[in-house]
């Protein structure tokens, strides 16, 4: 696995619609040499995540779009090569944002340094990162969880809707979660201890599907997906309910509106609260979540699963098949393996 | 204006799209007489208010529909005919949900005394009322303005919006109402001090207009109307902005759905809240708003408009009236002076 060349995805083109592989270009660059106070990296780890698909449009955003010929942006789990900065030496295993490629050159101010022995290092972009930080924050902050609450998770299989679910469980509360494939549906309530689950698209009432997974109403709605399975979901709020935005990947891909009903009456009606959450907001106190996630792993009170591509040139394509629902946990590329 | 009779306006059918007349009946009944501890009430104003067409409705409410053949909810300012009850005495005036009747008999504990010093009776319907109280605490505790954000208010010009944008400028706020018609929205710059307005009837692009009104985007949205214009305001929300839903008027109506975008990335974008608000879980604290809002009124730092329309029998075409935005301010219905 030894290189001496960076291979860098770069994004080619904006999609409509769709992402195809054709929106990415594979090139390869000399690997570039650490600044005073930088730090090369290697990536052992990339993260794929729904968010990048938003980082391909120009359209507004939290943050500013990758642009067309450069390098995809992206979580990486990777290795020091050489340090310029005193508080990282090589060898040391780190966390950044350092897109997708071999190698990246970063401020050591924007690298996390990871404990090998916590757990498996590509946690750190997945249940002890990103993921597992919106679970944790957006879910027991804003969510506000009650014992005994029914909650409803979309994208229930996915990085994060896995995590929320089993925290829920650990806070005592119903949790029922809803996806796209009978398989991720089954590994919610056997190895998750998810209540009940919903198969969106297979059922032909999802309205009715929610109301008899959730007899006294839906008090929280951790939401990945948004669109249609949303809308089913409004239908069922119970009084008091919180929402959470997080995700909306239903609608990320779409080349024209997905359509329904504009009437917000359920949330009056209910007097329910809706807010819209991103994680980094969140990231003075990530070192507790890291902590009580991390104890639940070792307690064996939380299950985390992976989905693995093998390979940097492999990425356009996991991330294509993140969007489209191939992965059960969280969507990896393995790039190389530790020196 | 002596009567010995009693006429009630009763639900005859449920409508379907807009009311009509023919939802209504006119019936006269002998005027009932008060039991142990009862008191009973003629009255003098009526309100007509845009949830009582929720009310004509079968659909899961937060509380339950006026029956067929029952008489049509709604609130009163009457006065004391015969009281059972030691803490009301003949001539006194009082406020309660009475419905759409010359008399009525209520429970001691469902009504209110009013002072009528304090302002003109009729406003213990109106902005020392429900819509005060809406305006009161839907803005100042859900919203949470502060001093220099930029509020915009849909259905500006009814009871509940002109009364909001008025507290806003009280609070330092800059606040932009959304309405129907020309003449509303000069007395809403002229007579209540907002600083920008927008005609959603006649503008040929909402959410520019919106962006137009709001450089800085939208902090607080107090939504009176929801559909299209929800849609452009939902486009020009500022970072945190706070939505409180206390009514969705443009949807009551309809005999299909209005349809619009089905995603809520504006709520992550922005990690916005957003409230649904039923005035009545504020009830315990309806004395300090009465008193600070009649304190207004009083300093001249806050004016309202009613709009009246004469004769019990009048009633039906006054709420329907009020339903298509024909009112500007609180929409009454005078029945009787007092005695």
């Amino acid at each position: 696995m030894t290189q001496n060349q960076n291979r860098r995805i770069l994004l080619a083109s904006r999609p409509t619609g769709w992402p195809e592989p054709a929106n990415f270009r594979l090139v390869t660059e000399a690997i570039p040499a650490p600044g005073a106070k930088e730090v090369l990296v290697r990536a052992l780890w990339l993260s794929v995540d729904p968010y990048m698909r938003g980082r391909m449009s120009a359209a507004k955003s939290y943050t500013k779009p990758v642009e067309v010929g450069e390098v995809m942006t992206g979580g990486v789990v990777g290795q020091v090569v050489t340090s310029l900065h005193p508080a990282f030496r090589p060898g040391e295993i780190v966390e950044g944002s350092l897109g997708w490629q071999d190698y990246a050159v970063a401020e050591a101010s924007l690298l996390r340094k990871i404990d090998p022995g916590l757990a498996p290092i590509q946690t750190a972009v997945g249940i002890l990162g990103m993921p597992g930080m919106t679970a944790y924050f957006a879910f027991l902050e804003v969510c506000q969880p009650k014992a005994g609450d029914t909650v409803v998770v979309s994208g229930a299989a996915g990085a994060v809707g896995q995590i929320v679910g089993q925290i829920g469980k650990i806070n005592g509360c119903r949790v029922v979660g809803i996806a796209g494939d009978d398989g991720k549906l089954a590994h919610l309530k056997r190895d998750c201890g998810f209540d009940a689950t919903i198969n969106y698209k297979t059922s032909n009432d999802l309205p009715a599907a929610v109301t008899a997974a959730c007899p006294n109403g839906v008090d929280v709605y951790f939401d990945n997906v948004g669109g249609a399975v949303s809308e089913a979901v409004f239908n069922s709020l119970a009084f008091k309910a919180r929402i959470v935005i997080c995700g909306q990947i239903s609608q990320y891909n779409l080349d024209k509106p997905d359509l329904g009903p504009r009437n917000l009456r359920y949330m009056l009606v209910n007097r329910a609260r809706m807010e819209g959450f991103l994680v980094w907001d969140w990231r003075d106190r990530y070192p507790e979540a890291i902590r009580r996630l991390a104890g639940w792993i070792k307690d064996g009170r939380i299950k985390y699963s992976e989905h693995v591509a093998e390979g940097l040139e492999k990425t356009p394509e996991a991330f294509i098949a993140m969007l489209r629902g191939a992965n059960l946990g969280k969507a990896l590329v393995k790039v190389a393996d530790p020196a």
